[in-house]
């Protein structure tokens, strides 16, 4: 079973609205290297586990990054959304009133015919969608689980991997604030993970020798990530378990297969930051509530304090 | 941010191995209508949400549902994990030795040619996949999310009621005790939720009349679920809420629109009930140790318990 | 623009339910060479066709074997409907109460876990489903659309010669004669569109030989086709054209280039045959109404009598 | 049985080329919303209509609005191939002799490499494509068909306003009048739809209170809606019957769930406006004849008259 | 530039028609980790291959072993076609005339209504297909080419394991002669691509330690796997290099990382075994050449000899 | 058996980066009618071809066509790679140290964000990929391969066609020299295979009469065409034979159906050009090797410069 908690794994810097970042976002969110693959591989890998009772550390592994991951859908889900939150009011148009649907024959959508994926205007409402860059639907064919734990776990490194490359690669896209400030986060903690799967294959007898992490990168090219690099956050594995039965400390341990002089460490979870509710964007019709449906949510919000005030609560 | 607790939200009855019955709960797990499905559409809603802070039990109702569909995406994967093992074994050959790898040119997997779905034994290790009962990989196409409330409540309705149709339709398709025990829980579930969309709607003036529940079923028919619906489950509403910060309560109360003369409630979250880890399938090469790969396995456990032992822990 | 009438292009014979047969048709229907492919590859065609005022009979040709491909979707869909409905009471369990759902924990749909495609009864109500023999789904990367006259003429016999190559080959896979009354007539009409793509390649000045019609195939082995061909139906061709303005009859007349000594001509439309409702499937909960919802269907039938025996009416 | 006529069921404007409100359209054309699925959803809940004879209006309502979807699918095609048809040579190169394929070396396709759609001048001639407008194919499992009327007539109320919404924020993103006439048309035409499926609904008792139309937007902010909505277009539905046989009617009446103060009307089907057929595009190879391929098409239509003229006709 | 041989690269041993085993043989020739995948990959990292000219040797090995597999597609592909070859008439019925295509009625293709894959009959005629084990077709989006040298080698490492583990799982659900003397085979050759990517690795500094190979079976259990280890291939490299000039053997070279204590050789290509061609399938309409087409080919036939004696040649 | 020698099949001429021509060529490579198509559908025709042995050469035609489409996946695939290498770079900021992964938080690959594929930048590194122009993956589902020889010699004749239609359509997009000696190859050589399927089609008694080739373009408008058609090189087959018993000359013989007045002749195949390795770029991580991983790779050249020296050797 999960819980949620109502905050955000990691901080999202605020910056202008930025369709384009958003859409490069969406590789690390609905790509097949993306967050919401990581997070179904590992549960699957986890629900469909084989081993005897000392190959449990194993499995606590693989739901400890799974539920991870789930927070890091939500925390690149949101991000997306903040990008494209009032961007076609912001180009060089800004005292213009183009939060009004279409009054009078206004445009105020023009801006989704050419910007990255207009399925962002069209289909959502300037929000996250569960494609990749290239407009993708997210598959099922992603999840690997081959329930062969060597192969399982070699992929798991691969695949992390490969996320981290790819945000590599996206942090060189675009200088927006908003946008760094998660692909930074990810970044560090995808080198986390490919710590977690590199070091259970050494418990299995691999020596990685000199090729971890992957991509060979120096953090220092990139100011956001040398940050959380100096905080170590990269050799951190949290459980996210609410009742500390998790094992995967046996394995995330010692120094760390990055080569980068630190030692792996466990904890439960970060502290993490408020959420909030985006605002209402009348040109989508989202959320779409006249006076008279506002005026009911209202009357449920009194009714609600009358309840709350009356005698015996 | 999710956090994980190691109990399933339902306890799963015992039976034999059943792949066919296995295929066809995984239109529950990764079919159009199934619980990766609501999962993903509801944490995209409440990622995505819009409106006003008067809203907010909107978002918390979404969040509050979506989590519970990570655990029933844990249970009904778990189910059809059950199903499947130990399945080519079962078959009038209970005294074979399958478990071995094909020594001497045998055949242990041959059930996988003509069951159901060959990926079962093929692709996954007699394990849960991320497909639909006809194989059908789960699609990122399947998320809906409009942004505007009405019709992302009216979808969510209509999508509770065809998940709920289509586990009474399984229901009558297998009398496998594990099956059912699964697919009775979830029938009285999505009832809840179908209970939580309706009300939603109710308070932005709908009247539902007597169409509710849908399908149109009587508990009675079904003796697996009457014992969950004479418990009152269809009217409970779970928030799932670690910090109890949900507002989803405001929302889910008074009578319920099922028309079964219930009030509705909310809670945080059910017992839950212990999970277990499945054992070693040596014809599917799952966990595939050798006996110096278990041994390396052996000396990680030993190291922990001398770590555990030594002065200063 | 189109009309509707309520007439079935051709008639369904009466046999027993038969599922496996059913699927079979499902390729008709909804696989790549099926009758919603050629339905829409025509009417894109039509509808993206270029030329001057002297090549609309090659537009009209398009649009009039289009109009008639949507009464072939009507009429097989029908036929894999009735192959379906009843079937899972149909295999030696006849007196059984089998139209209950589930009463005291039956599985009256057992049927569906090893016939063919589960989704005939998990998804859909005994019911046709817009999909291929395989469970893939229809899909618009299948029309073929170049804009380019000669190459669509090609494509479009190609394709009416698969289809009734595939349609040979179903027939020689059931002998059911819902089925097979369905799929002897599709034979014949695709041959009638063979000679119609054929022969506006004619009119180009292509000289087909010996080759057409393709598959080279004796009506006298298929005694259901044989009939049909008796009477001449793979030499007519129907313009479907409501306002009589088709001049596709500029291209289909002359000697068949299917070698088989007839003439083309043509016709605005068969006689057509009555259609009918399918029964209730409580089984399936559908149409799911129970006595409640009943009464309110039988008010409106009555309500309407009541004003059709009003004064005034 | 389908009948054609040659006539659009509305008049598209004239205006200029726009390939990227042509592909904006494409979404109301090949999306996961748009006319091909409504089209394929209702005709598919006709044939496989389940219930005894008084449920025959609702199987009416769907045959009725299912044939005039494929009007829909006529018209909007139509208004992309429009949209597209010359648009290489307009952007500020008129006077070019762009139509030449590729005359000494020249790019008259250059704008086909940044303008939304590639395929639009790569796969099709500057014509319309069964794509949504992020390019996906339309899919079958779109179709939704559960067979249980209920949820059949909710998933078809929230399809048309979810349409209706998208159409909605298509006319935001672009003023040319040509995708304007043909959008405003359809965004009032799914209003009829949203009602009759509301009213269909009504009849099995839910009171939908104040929340309809979605989304709630007043007509007065789209002009050219609101030109519709003065003359009640949005409260008739056509029943596109022949043999007049349909007992719509029974359901399409009384106060329009949409709150608007009008009542609900049938009719056959509206007046229609005359087609006509697409130019050559040299620079596509469409039609693609050359002089001999011409003359034979002329010495076709030739024979026509000599035929037409012989004694005898 | 490719040359081609008329040789298969392994004999393929005679048995009887197994149509479940050539659906099985599908996944290892379409499906995500099968031949037409390994092919595709690794020539689209040749093309795509960076480096300096001291990285020769990398390249060369990917595209040696990605021209091994086009090999391995026409090895396994013949395989699966010979395994259908015939197998309507095959099931008990060996005396029937089932080449005939349903004369008077008959249905010689019973059998594809409940074999597997229907469409190795339908959409096929009795042959291989590029689709999986389960029916899906296969995936550009399978390929994996991050040009990060260390990504692709150990994606490749994973991808040849993957294989053989599913293979080895193939081979223990049948015991058809002719389906596992290809699996033998190519669980052999996988062995060997898992060592030439194992070893590219350790020349990069990785130490693999006891875990290869993947799976981590002995050769005895699998009799024919046996007699080609034996053989040692599993640790021979072929270039299939016409020109000479790969470099792959400065990779493939040492003690192989299988640790079964051989030394790795290189080779330019095996010897090869003798093709033939498939017989005529008259119920199937294949080749569907009646005696007048089959009298044009044997003209053409007769034409090649008197050119061939005539003087001058 | 497949053999590969390190030549391309055709010379790339030298132009500048662009990626949006690269865009177009995907159609041609990963497109429903390109290069990876052509290959596929004809390995699959040969393998799975029926009839008698006076039939080979029909067989031996698709087995030469098939393996030179190999060869033409390796000249698309290069090229595209080409025109996309160093593009980051090149637009305008020619001097800038783009190639430096993101120092400093620099943006060196925000190129990607408004080119075409996005993907190109962030899932290949500036590589060619499996895909469309519009970046759908390449399908299995595309593969015709029916068994009747006259349908798969009429799709084959088709889909050269078009293939060569669409090859037209791009030329006329782009006029980069890199692009369009590509293009320019593949127009001539698809002309040849339109021949052969064609001439293939005439030994059956088709007569063509003047509608080849399609599309209809005179070769004068295209002068990088015309160079290759003055050469004849639309009128010779290679059969890519390494042991020269290919049959297929007995098809590819007389007057072209083309009507352009030469003789068809066969060859075993072309020259060819020599090919080189593309460059690091470390924007990409690719290769991604740090002085560490260099220098092992460089010790195992030196390795082979030892052992190459040694005595004995």
């Amino acid at each position: 079973m999960y819980l949620h908690t109502e905050l955000l794994i990691n901080e999202i810097a605020v910056d202008e609205p930025d369709p384009a970042a958003a859409n490069a976002l969406q590789e690390g969110l609905g790509g097949q290297f993306g967050e919401m693959r990581t997070m179904m591989q590992y549960l699957f890998q986890s629900i469909n586990f084989r081993g005897d009772v000392k190959s449990k550390p194993y499995k606590d592994l693989l739901q400890g990054v799974g539920t991870e991951e789930i927070s890091h859908v939500e925390l690149i889900g949101t991000t997306i959304s903040r990008l494209l939150d009032g961007s076609p009011a912001y180009q060089g148009r800004k005292n213009d009133p183009v939060d009004k649907p279409g009054a009078r024959g206004a445009t105020p959508l023009s801006i989704a015919l050419d910007h990255s994926n207009i399925h962002h205007y069209l289909v959502g409402a300037q929000g996250a969608l569960p494609v990749d860059a290239a407009g993708n639907p997210w598959s099922g064919s992603y999840v690997y689980n081959s329930g062969n734990l060597v192969l399982d776990l070699l992929y798991n490194l691969m695949l992390e991997s490969t996320g981290r490359l790819q945000k590599c690669r996206i942090y060189e896209m675009t200088d927006n604030k908003t946008a760094r400030s998660t692909i930074a986060y990810l970044i560090v903690r995808d080198q986390a993970h490919e710590n977690a799967f590199a070091k259970a294959l050494e418990s299995l007898g691999v020596d990685w020798g000199k090729v971890l992490p992957i991509p060979k990168t120096n953090a220092e090219r990139f100011p956001e990530v040398k940050k959380l690099v100096d905080r170590g956050l990269q050799s951190v594995q949290y459980t996210f378990s609410a009742d500390n039965l998790s094992e995967a400390d046996k394995l995330y341990r010692g120094a760390s297969p990055s080569n980068d002089g630190t030692e792996l460490t466990t904890d439960v979870m970060p502290q993490g930051f408020p959420m909030s509710i985006s605002p209402e964007r009348k040109e989508e019709f989202s959320p779409g509530l006249d006076p008279e449906l506002l005026a009911l949510i209202q009357a449920t919000a009194e009714q609600e304090i009358r309840i709350a005030d009356s005698p015996g609560n």
